[in-house]
């Protein structure tokens, strides 16, 4: 369970020029560290802590001056690293003038180049780096992009590279954080896989095995949390069970990730049928499968919907469908239309009055691609699909025809999830991904109530990253 | 000052089949219409509306039943409009089965063509489409792509045309419905111009006139308001002067707009010297230039920085520079560094602890391009560019003397604005645009208190297009 090593690098750093042992912080709330240079504080939490004692005597026996130590908590911790202590150290360095990088020579063989101007623009020194905001000081404006260092040494045992530059100024590295920034081909390619979505497809067959989650569970439990988000952002789906049948549910899950999103409809909405509505949702209508919001430039990325009354009549069923598969087989079947609504552009528009009077309209393609070519966003919803079509007559029958075909693919038995929500349950879901839908209810058959919220990718990402962080979650 | 079609269609229509005369909806609140076809339902609003005699005097000189019509509110006007008497009617319609179009010739010249699967899907019908929501009820599913019509004709003195589908459903269309979305490459073009953005580039020259606006008159005033958000659009920029010292001011002025966009440094962040910064903004030292947040995938539209107290002594003044007008001087003087910075992910990072604990990742171009090769945003920020660098090494020199250039123009002295803000001032500014920075100050020279908070374009976008209903603006 290690904290990143941005969190300890600082202390660490101060730790190892005094002493050829090396130690990671791994859990505790918050640790003050004085040291000759500035004061450095780790923040970090966790379960299972040593107490105070303990991490004092383990201080001691790696050399540190007890009295430069002052825990805040009494909990907060640093304890010895056999992890760290195995990993490879820099046994040489050279300066490659032709290249302009300093070459490293790592014990357990490979070597490491790392260019003149990334080092001296990432300086790590407290005039160059701010350990509490983790922010770069030294601006782009005072770089000399030409610079050479005059040399490049390691000490501290292998652990720290240093670099002396013309002007004078020291600069030191240590050789974890130098790993972790390492330039080789099979560096990149392993943090690049940390950007790829982890997506796995679905069809019908989910209906047997829904990913769930127990919502008081959610509210409590991190590890539970991290799952949680972890199959919403890999099955695009979660049924949370066991929620209060009250308004005010959603905000609690919301706000244990990070905040409900705002948008035109508030910050909750409420699904019943309503007069004059301001959105079709708001109508006992079928809805057909769709995403919400792809008026906005920016969709919400995950949907909430809590139920806390259906209604006892037929009808008012969800259906979901993997936006993403469903994709995929347009582009193995139909490589055209797949073609076509990944380029043509479709608009969008949403105007009424609903938490405040609004008029919002965007065009976009119905399936956006990423850079690699796979599919990053579905943006489909026949309800606001705005009759401006801003294509040349001859290009229309063939969206349609595109369109007509994805739309067919996704309402195929094999794709469908169909469930009807129980009072009490919770669905969350992938808004940029998986398409939800629902059957026309009578009225006549009580009331169905929803309310509904969302979340953004940004929020959930980083709320990821924290409990990864804070649970020792590596993958 | 006219409503929008869509608001007055339904109206319009059920006049046309009595009347040739034609009238616009201008201003005023609800107007409930009673026809032999549905209910229609109209909410506008606006300034100078005539009385509801005037508007009952209107309908009955134009033939529309006097008991039809219930007001529900004694502003409620329509008026006859000279604008819509001018325009073109349809003189003659034909099905081209080859082209699978509905060719309209126009009165005033001029042929436009339909698609038959267009018209389909857009049939406006009670039963296809909800007025209410202004959201299509007639689906993919339920589309036959293939159709063709039975028989299309105009009625209504050329007002309407009908067209009768082999399944017996029958739909028709207003003319000026159909007018607005005209498939003709002069139609699109004059529609296509709607979505570019109004850039006016500027530099220096700017600090003698910079846009300006009362926050008093804002907070009352649609006009200026919209002006306000004209400017922030086309120039990137606005001082806002008269602003009460107290916090609170922010919220007052986004919600006259739609609402403060949440971030992980809360809704509003507080700008001032603090221990244990979680954001270098929050220390007194000196910011480069920046835009704030590029490490969301979403980074906030527009910044607002409001000064509830200077400090005293030298430094502190902001720097603002229009990073699309030094994007495009890169672009001339340097096309390499030009398309590397557009190319190339640079990755930016956040971690820490403010509004809650936070790990935002994002990577991305510094200058992203729109699909026309404009420059749509600018990500750029020295503070949180991560020291994690994706690229092979015989890359990274090229990307910093890109990235130096750029600098480099940014901070040249024919493009800098420079302001030192007064207390009961406040800057709001295009943050995927303006850059901005400031000195650094001195401690011993008083509190330098901000306030920030942040809008999204999503939402600064609608309420422009509802005020522009409001007042009437054409351009």
């Amino acid at each position: 369970m290690a904290i990143p090593l941005a969190l300890w690098r600082p202390f660490q750093r101060s730790l190892a020029s005094q002493s050829p042992f090396r130690i990671s912080v791994l859990s505790g709330q918050r640790l003050k560290v004085g040291s000759n240079g500035p004061k450095s504080s780790i923040t970090c939490r966790g379960k299972h802590t040593p107490p105070l004692q303990q991490a004092s005597h383990l201080l001691c026996r790696v050399g540190f001056p007890p009295q430069l130590v002052q825990a805040r908590r009494s909990f907060s911790v640093l304890r010895r690293s056999s992890r760290l202590e195995e990993g490879p150290i820099m046994e040489k360095v050279c300066l490659n003038e032709a290249a302009r990088v300093v070459e490293v020579e790592w014990a357990d063989g490979g070597v490491s180049m790392f260019p003149y101007v990334w080092l001296r623009d990432n300086c790590q020194c407290q005039q160059c780096f701010n350990p509490d905001s983790r922010a770069r000081l030294f601006l782009m404006a005072d770089l000399d992009v030409n610079l050479s260092p005059v040399t490049a040494d390691v000490y501290a045992a292998g652990t720290m590279l240093t670099v002396d530059w013309p002007d004078g100024h020291h600069s030191q590295y240590d050789w974890s954080w130098l790993k972790g920034r390492c330039f080789s081909t099979q560096a990149l390619e392993k943090r690049g896989r940390d950007w790829q979505r982890k997506t796995k497809l679905w069809g019908s067959e989910l209906a047997h095995d829904l990913p769930k989650a127990d919502f008081p569970t959610l509210l409590t439990d991190d590890r539970a949390l991290y799952d949680f988000l972890f199959r919403l952002d890999s099955v695009g789906l979660v049924l949370v069970q066991n929620v209060p049948c009250e308004i005010g549910q959603l905000e609690r899950l919301a706000n244990r990730v990070a905040f409900l999103r705002h948008t035109n409809y508030g910050k909750e909405f409420v699904v019943k049928s309503k007069p004059n509505p301001s959105n079709v949702a708001y109508t006992s209508a079928k809805l057909g499968l769709h995403t919400d919001l792809p008026q906005y430039n920016y969709a919400p990325g995950v949907q909430m919907l809590h139920c806390i009354e259906q209604c006892k009549g037929e009808g008012g069923d969800n259906h979901l469908v993997d936006g993403f598969n469903v994709a995929y087989q347009l582009k193995e079947e139909n490589p055209e239309a797949f073609r076509l609504l990944t380029t043509l552009k479709v608009n969008f528009q949403d105007e009424g009055i609903d938490y405040h009077r609004f008029y919002l309209r965007e065009r976009r393609p119905i399936i956006s691609l990423d850079d690699k070519g796979n599919v990053e966003n579905i943006n489909y919803n026949d309800q606001v699909r705005d009759s401006i079509l801003d294509l040349p007559t001859d290009q229309v029958q063939a969206l349609y025809g595109a369109l007509k075909a994805y739309n067919t693919i996704m309402y195929l038995p094999r794709n469908c999830v169909r469930h009807k929500m129980a009072a009490g349950e919770m669905i969350a879901f992938n808004n940029t991904r998986t398409l939800h839908g629902r059957l026309a209810y009578s009225q006549t058959g009580g009331t169905r109530h929803l309310q509904g919220g969302y979340l953004d990718w940004d929020e959930i990402y980083s709320r990821m990253r924290v409990l990864k962080t804070d649970l020792g979650i590596q993958d």
